[in-house]
């Protein structure tokens, strides 16, 4: 349990600095970069508590984060995003994956865990700007289509891998989200890439 | 007064994106990454009060920022923290002359303003952990003060620069925030630089 709220915790942390990054460096206008600003702000605000319910437990939150660090960092370094509409679909892309894990993790864990899951989830329709923003420059240039795609695929593919790496480093992490066997954590992968892919159906890719 | 309100509103939402920035990319641990984090998102909450007041008033936000982006963007490429302590050193600084000037700007304007002003100041306390973490630094190594001391009055002095600039390009605003002449401009210039002098010797610079 430890595990997986420091997993999250430094999920969100890292979000949260990435997509600041990203609408300091990425935006076109200001009022974009105070939207995806927004979004990160969010992130700050599941990181907190997170880190809160860490110490509740009576865990320290840096060492509960830390064996999970390199992963997270390692896949924000290999998909830095090179332009806005890659910014915001990396940033659709990422907490959709991440609200998978909770969800996944909010059915098979402690019911103490419900509130906190229930609070992040509804912060779900935050994102949904990005939705309307990509469908727009998608209607207005259909090219960039392809690119995106092959991007979302690039960024689902690369987290799948540093998933797979965590599974192997923490096995009973990857039991606590798969009730046990090996062939479930495929399941679950299968499961996650399922859900990605109707996110992708929603931009429009 | 939507001039101040959108130098004010671009100032937080810099502040917030630097500072994550300086978070993501100098902090030595994963706690101190969280707790400039937490010290940018406050600042992202100052701007969003600003920008949603902006609205109120009939404004839209991006055009009042447009005229003081250049000054503040300046100011944080001329003064980019080389490490963690500098970042620390930035952060307090630029948050207490920011603070600095809403409470002149509280003193003048339409108290309509006050309860936003009362909200941003009461965040003030926010920024105390940097004291602890400097003076700690200092003790540790006292080589480092004649740096950070430096380093500090650079800060005030590009603040004050780009200030100046600002208020050859917008005289309405000066007159608002000095009540009406030059000598005055002055005179705010120099409260401002007493007040970070309080601010460094609190600091132990």
């Amino acid at each position: 349990m430890v595990d997986l709220l420091g997993a999250l915790a430094y999920a969100e942390l890292t979000a949260f600095l990435r997509m600041a990054e990203d609408a300091a460096h990425l935006a076109p206008t200001v009022t974009d970069r105070a939207q995806l600003g927004e979004l990160a702000v969010t992130e700050y605000g599941h990181f907190r508590l997170l880190r809160d319910r860490l110490t509740e437990l009576g865990a320290d939150p840096e060492r509960a984060m830390a064996p999970f660090c390199g992963a997270f960092d390692a896949w924000h370094e290999l998909t830095r995003p090179g332009d806005w509409l890659a910014a915001l679909v990396k940033a659709y892309v990422g907490l959709g994956i991440a609200l998978d894990f909770y969800r996944e993790a909010a059915k098979r864990l402690d019911p103490s865990l419900s509130p906190l899951v229930e609070e992040v989830l509804a912060d779900e329709p935050r994102s949904e700007f990005v939705v309307e923003r990509v469908r727009a420059a998608l209607a207005e240039d259909p090219a960039q289509s392809g690119r995106l795609a092959l991007w979302a695929r690039r960024l689902v593919g690369e987290a799948l891998s540093q998933a797979q790496q965590v599974a192997a480093a923490r096995p009973e992490l990857a039991r606590l989200l798969s009730d046990a066997d090996q062939a479930d954590v495929s399941r679950l992968f299968a499961q996650l890439t399922e859900e990605h892919n109707k996110r992708m159906a929603a931009l429009g890719l």
